[in-house]
């Protein structure tokens, strides 16, 4: 195996708070290792496009906390065709690029596994993705950021909710998993957290909301990829019981953004440093996470799964609002 | 003219945080002067129900900086009518109300305005609505506190924006008033702000956004009173340039909650006791308000008039983004 | 074993934000299985003095987000006397308590322990500390909050100490142990932490903030634990250079307030859940807590240990501050 | 007069939020009305060395919600003799310099009064201090964002006073002026606020907090330039009641950073661009300002005045605590 003295590192995907904290972790771990640093710029756009950039670790030092990501991302159509990989190949011979990391969410390491069939580089992945949906690590990069904004707004909402003694229907962000609806239906104290993967009796929710008790608000967490949606069971409920007041809520892209939490800032810089030492260690094609709160590798094929809420989670979901 | 021994308070309309401010400053003032206090709950409906609290302020004291209001608040149809109002007269009496003080926005006022005509009590109003719309007081309860957690949201946003260089069109509330979208446009470095007072050059902002330099975010703010709307500013850019990556996040209810801002605590503790030490020097149907830094009192039928964005902002709206 | 019907709460020690989500998780928990709950207020004063209420399920759901413990706290001194000790058997048994759960930290479960002599109760612990000086848990409730606020205000101080090119000395809380130094110095990019844990070189530091570059912010986060002390510190790198332009800052208190952070709701809602569990299922005198992501049961003389810094963290820190 | 085509800008003293929303203000306006603008790095210092930078408008809107300043600031000792401001004149007048524009607090204006007996250039000032202690301005630049800071941590030094029914003696910034803690004080519900500008009854106090229910949080905020002090404060409470639970904590140089208020990024915007045109105007040697919610001008020798608590709030004192 060649010795690897120059890294190239892209965030790719959607972004997510704790992606500057993860290149922060890189440049540190490379500058005591005597390792050479690229950046690449807007994903798989910039690796076909050449656009690499040297890493400042002082300027990185002082934007450590902050959300996005200092080098751009973007998703990419020509990657997904041979071509576009094959220029992506060249750019990075020409620039003599050992390895590669890549911090990004599961498309991002399909990506890296159809590249990995014209290129023999050593890729190491870092799970970069508020939805918290990959195998191979307990948590995603900005998943806990994500949340801490979703309650301090659900906190918000709460305060005008109590006022008016009103129905609030709020969606978070999650994709096809509810991590982000039940993490923060659980710690606002909603009164029903709706998620894709329970098949929750809705019938019992329209009830217990189209007949609630009138002097309290009534908070329902709706993830966005559950299969009803805040709109219907809004519609729902309002047959149910056409007097109650009742308003829907969709938190948005404000999830993505914002200073990284503590927790993200640490688990970006313990996977930042974990992927270099492990490139250094001679591994490639694998993904660095935190299983059981110690560091993991995980091969890329096997963290594109489907992330199951847990047994805890769904007796936790019955105990508290289902 | 009776001396005052008992003043009754509500808070009426859509709540806005600074409202238990307010509610903080007329217990202490009160307890000063020696005057009895009653809350009502939840607006005029609890004046038509007799639904009389006595107010702590032990407790007030513990939630000054809160969102939302103690005292609960709603809107009333059954106070439009004639029996509503007398049936909340009957209460007043049967108290033995001698003043009232009003916390809410126009609606409130005007509601005030009707119950004059049966209701010789001395009526005292703090304006309290986040929109900013009312004459009378440079600046309404909430508003700041409103301009605060959309910046907060916004900055989160341009996080994500940037690392993209993505186009983000960002509604925020105010009703028919831009105030709120002025602030916060002005306060996040928005390329633009689209608002109901001002006819904007659309299609220069048009241009502006679909071919604008693809090296950096493009923000937004849209007034939910605008003509357009974020949704049509959207299509209309779309079909200048079909390839744009743009989003709409639309910040909803999270502004009329969350713990109020320095600004509005301090303004609810001068209203609040402004409006006690006004009804005891015998002033009546006035809005206790802030113009040019000092207390004002203004006559109800004054300040529901419409708010116009002043020259000066005007100004500052040509040449920051519009 | 008698069939528990009836459990009592209490926290103890310092408060730590969550504490209020953990007697959410309780009572909803006990809710769910038909158990009675009182409330023991102020922690082992109150279990000598008798000061038993009843939990209000509905209360802790508005307030699960809010730092504090809605029981109080206090530290004991008359429970460290048997004579304390068998009043509050006295009241266990007076009011029909069949089973006892306290959220604190050491002094806790210690005073737990030595209750254990005369009296037969099960008794569950939780982990509430800002601390994380625990064995038995991977985090203690509070801690994650309190490196939460600390790194936000460390933000705030890097803004100011960029504009002057200042040396900052910040100390944060941790008693004996420097994980909150740790995760908030390595969060918001400090050039030092100093810890109780590791022998710092400190020659190396005051060189290193003596000399440095005029164009930057130089920030060192000292643990309170730690042997030198900001003060101390400070006196040397200015016998160094006493040129230096350098200011101390006390994080203090605020470190042990503030609304929950995500995880910590999360947490005490999960360790709630888990202690009543626990108490159903038989186990006694163990203290509930999370390791390797998974819910775990340790006895309390075994919680009571030194939480070392793991190697992991010891080798990030030669990395990035030391 | 000549005709201004270029204007310098230098940030001065101590830091505020709001600095860099000013700078945008200016930028802005200079670019609508064709002026080209230089920043001077470091205050009086880069006045002196020449280190001048040109301005980045792209730069300044993406970074105007943020605290500290982009030209950095210092104290500068070397202005204070003859010799600095004439290095600093011929500076001006080799980079053909037009006008300047100051921003900082009581020490800045005084340098520009005494650079101007040798330096004929119109000078602009704009307020920047967290200390709201200059007249000719209701708010200084970073005013409300420092209360705003030291609210929201008395916000959460209540939680964990109130879990203790603890004594909290809690120090604000201000310098010889009480603004933040009376804003701080009667935001937060305190029970008393200590400030220099007025003779508060001591006795009094001691007696309320050495004798108070034991059942509740007792708070005081300390102006740090009160005549006591919170150690002398809290060493008389004790001589009182040696048995209190009583602690202090000084918030310290957080209330000087972080992003700024809403209201302090508009009133930087406004003071900013009114800058800009008021030099264009022809007027010299005024600081802008905001009096009864106008735009104003104050000659230099006029703002360096005694800032005094206005009947109002000496009012809102006796009332709420003192």
């Amino acid at each position: 195996m060649k010795t690897i003295e120059h890294i190239a590192i892209f965030t790719s995907g959607g972004d997510s708070p704790g992606m500057n904290a993860a290149l922060y972790g890189i440049v540190k771990k490379a500058e005591q290792s005597g390792i050479r640093l690229s950046g690449i710029r807007k994903g798989y756009e910039g690796l076909i496009d050449g656009d690499l950039v040297p890493l400042d670790a002082h300027k990185l030092q002082k934007m450590v906390h902050r959300g996005g990501t200092l080098l751009k991302t973007a998703r990419s159509k020509r990657f997904l065709t041979l071509e576009g990989r094959q220029r992506a190949l060249e750019n990075l011979q020409k620039n003599e690029v050992d390895a590669l990391i890549a911090i990004g969410g599961d498309g991002t390491f399909k990506g890296l596994l159809a590249f990995s069939e014209i290129c023999d580089l050593p890729f190491l992945g870092i799970p970069g993705t508020i939805d918290n949906d990959l195998a191979g690590t307990d948590f995603t990069l900005g998943f806990d950021s994500a949340v801490n904004t979703a309650i301090e707004n659900i906190d918000k909402i709460r305060d005008t909710a109590e006022a008016h003694n009103r129905i609030f229907l709020i969606e978070v962000m999650g994709r096809d998993c509810g991590y982000i609806a039940i993490h923060s239906g659980l710690g606002t104290g909603a009164d029903a957290i709706l998620i894709p993967e329970s098949a929750h009796d809705f019938i019992q929710l329209l009830e217990k909301a189209g007949s609630y008790d009138r002097e309290e608000a009534f908070i329902v967490i709706v993830s966005e990829g559950d299969e009803l949606g805040a709109e219907v069971a809004a519609k729902k409920i309002k047959e149910i019981n056409p007097d109650v007041d009742l308003r829907i809520t969709k938190l948005g892209h404000v999830q993505r953004g914002g200073n990284a939490s503590a927790f993200d800032r640490m688990l970006g810089i313990r996977l930042g440093a974990a992927a270099v030492e492990a490139l250094l260690r001679g591994r490639k094609n694998v993904m660095a996470g935190i299983l059981n709160n110690e560091l993991s590798l995980t091969p890329f094929d096997r963290v594109v799964k489907e992330h199951q809420v847990n047994d805890e989670l769904q007796g936790l979901l019955k105990i508290f609002g289902n």
